[in-house]
């Protein structure tokens, strides 16, 4: 198995400016391919710094990708700082040059000699195309070592790792590792940990992790074949014994999100959706539009505060009614509105101010309409978690848990026998 | 200055199931109290390679903050890395034993062995007590180093490290950093990078760096002195400089998004909100409903398929009107809907099998409306970019500088004079 390291570079990530999301995409398009990341470094722009940790990373590891550092300005050094460590020199490489002429005169923008120095290549190094922005990747291989180096704009480094890096690295490993991640909803992580932990502990291909996540659990699966067909297979039998156990709580098999499964079921049924957010704060309405396929099924949805619900957009009636016949008079009203087949609403309780005995901080109620059905449910978020996007997130959650359950579209198939 | 290093433990992380937030916050942290983060690492759950990764960083940081890997399960190695590598003994902590008791007693679960082993401290250790979960962290001082242990869980850690680590760390540092964020809308980071190049290669202290962000470019001016007020005063004069420069283009000089700065200047000015959303799917809700004093500005918004506006919710007249007449009238809609001051509409073609010559894929149409002045403007925002996700975020960001601009509220203050 392939050992690689991987080396994001840039004191905006160590000043904790920004969060680095390449070092987790990165480990993820690896551990598809089957190569092992035992290691990952940040180093800040710092020449002798860099120095070691590119030292550091080839003593132990024989495939090193490093992000960062490879722009105009006067910090950006990985390319010098892995040439002089690899004793490369560097050289003017003209397609590379042309192509920067090119793109700065298609802007109507002058090139400064800064721009310029993006394509001073290490000898022998061969180039990796930028066609989502300026400064082109670097592929070396010397020694018996791999150094990939790529942009740190994740906008420009995922498809160039996708498109140029990936199918060279595909050719070189010979395993294939796959991957199943089981979504749970309504149940714990140490739960899950008391019921799988035989098979977590003594399983070795498939493993089987579980993964807290904001109000869910994940289950990964990832089994090792020289084929894929092999690995698919193993990870099948792993997962027909999970259903097994943990059915109930499974909604996805697959890496997708209760949004996503939402969109995806409700238009196989040709089903819609309309929301009334006036707790979720748009987050609902925000996830479904990032949906593949989304507004063929979620026809629209009205944000709002809770506390000053627009009569002009869903009439009056608040005074009198509770809570409950309030929300539920919310989702049929948006329902109507939009035209479609269910709706979600939510209301509750966000600020600490507006807090009562009857609706304490946290307190989330919500309606879910489809067809002849109706439910209306009361939950406490809360327990004693105060930041108000977590609550958010959680009742966005519950919302459309619910409206799954009562549409009877909630729980995941099992794979079939073979 | 103390030299620190960040060293994150977890196989979920190599194996690229989630990012690492962690880093990016202690970063963060640590810079605000004049500690530098030299390095940081990411170690799976791996014996060996963890005692790899701990004696490397002791070896070269005085200051080791680890995260992870202190939960309950079999993978959860890190205090008896740390205590082997050490070599102090673990021993039981009678007080966090009892804490782990009643937790799981108020919870009604009988507690398992395994929780019991997050009792186990190494010997001379202090507890950090941990009142967001159940894994206590652990502070140990040895032979000059000072290595901390704190859960993996974002959710613990934070609120752990503010409370516990960062007042015992302050008083140790006798240093402060002091940063200031400059954000730049309208203006793209390599022009920044000409205007301020002589600022950015000369200066020390206060130093300035430029960062490209979805859509805009932060500049960010870090002072280091004894006393907050001389960092503060270096910041201030630096600021002003900038301003003199790029005064036009700098909406905020604190770490304040557009959204953030929208409500708040909305707010001081007793302004109100309302959205019509075709465009940027629920993206500008979402994001307003996460600031403080959100709904004493924003008031509602309408998140809807832009080809299927609801009628129910806007009146009739798509059909004859042009893109730019339609938006104004979805803009004044939803203003007299929610009864706001102002309003914001967004429409335009994010589905490439809509697109038309009129409204080619990316197309943008804003509108926005604020007491008598109204304006509207056609954007193309694709330029060779297709992730929906990225043009909804450029159509927000340029939909908010648009009503900041036609509100006369975009631009900040300099600092003024000493």
């Amino acid at each position: 198995m392939i050992q690689a390291e991987i080396l994001s570079v840039g004191t905006e990530l160590l000043l904790g400016n920004i969060v680095d999301t390449n070092q987790a995409f990165l480990s993820a398009e690896l551990a598809k391919i089957g190569i092992a990341v035992y290691h990952r470094q940040t180093c800040g722009d710092n020449r002798e710094r860099l120095e070691d940790a590119v030292r550091l990373a080839l003593s132990r590891s024989e495939l090193v990708l490093i992000t960062g550092g490879l722009g105009p300005t006067y910090d950006d050094i990985t390319k010098e700082t892995v040439a002089s460590v690899l004793q490369l020199p560097l050289e003017e490489n003209a397609a590379v040059a042309e192509k920067l002429r090119a793109f700065f005169a298609a802007l109507g923008r002058e090139m400064t000699p800064n721009n310029l120095s993006q394509a001073l290549i290490p000898k022998g190094a061969a180039i990796l195309e930028n066609d989502w922005g300026t400064a082109p990747g670097i592929w070396i291989e010397k020694d018996g070592r791999t150094v990939v180096m790529m942009p740190g704009v994740p906008r420009e480094m995922k498809p160039m790792y996708r498109e140029r890096v990936a199918p060279l690295l595909q050719k070189r490993s010979g395993v294939v590792l796959h991957s199943v991640t089981l979504h749970l909803y309504g149940i714990g992580e140490s739960d899950v940990d008391a019921v799988l932990r035989h098979e977590m502990e003594t399983g070795c291909n498939p493993t089987i992790a579980p993964y807290a996540k904001e109000g869910e659990v994940e289950l990964r699966i990832t089994a090792k074949a020289e084929k894929i067909e092999e690995a698919e297979r193993l990870c099948r039998e792993t997962e027909r014994n999970l259903f097994a156990k943990l059915g109930q709580f499974i909604y996805s098999d697959r890496d997708r999100k209760l949004h996503e499964v939402l969109i995806e079921r409700f238009c196989r049924g040709k089903n819609t959706l309309a929301l009334a957010e006036g707790f979720t704060g748009g987050k609902m309405a925000a996830a479904l539009c990032q949906t593949e396929n989304a507004f063929s099924v979620f026809k629209g949805g009205v944000v709002f505060d809770p506390e000053n619900a627009p009569e002009a957009v869903f009439g009056s009636g608040r005074a009198s009614d509770s809570p409950e016949e309030y929300v539920l008079h919310l989702a049929q009203q948006v329902r109507e509105k939009f035209q479609t087949t269910a709706a979600l609403a939510v209301i509750g309780t966000l600020d600490p101010e507006k807090a009562t005995a009857e609706m304490p901080f946290g307190t989330g109620v919500i309606a879910a309409v489809y067809r002849d059905r109706k439910i209306c449910r009361r939950f406490q978020f809360s327990r004693g978690i105060k930041e108000k996007e977590y609550l958010r997130t959680l009742a966005s959650l519950r919302s459309m848990a619910t409206l799954l359950q009562i549409t009877g579209l909630f729980c995941e198939k099992p794979p079939e026998k073979e």
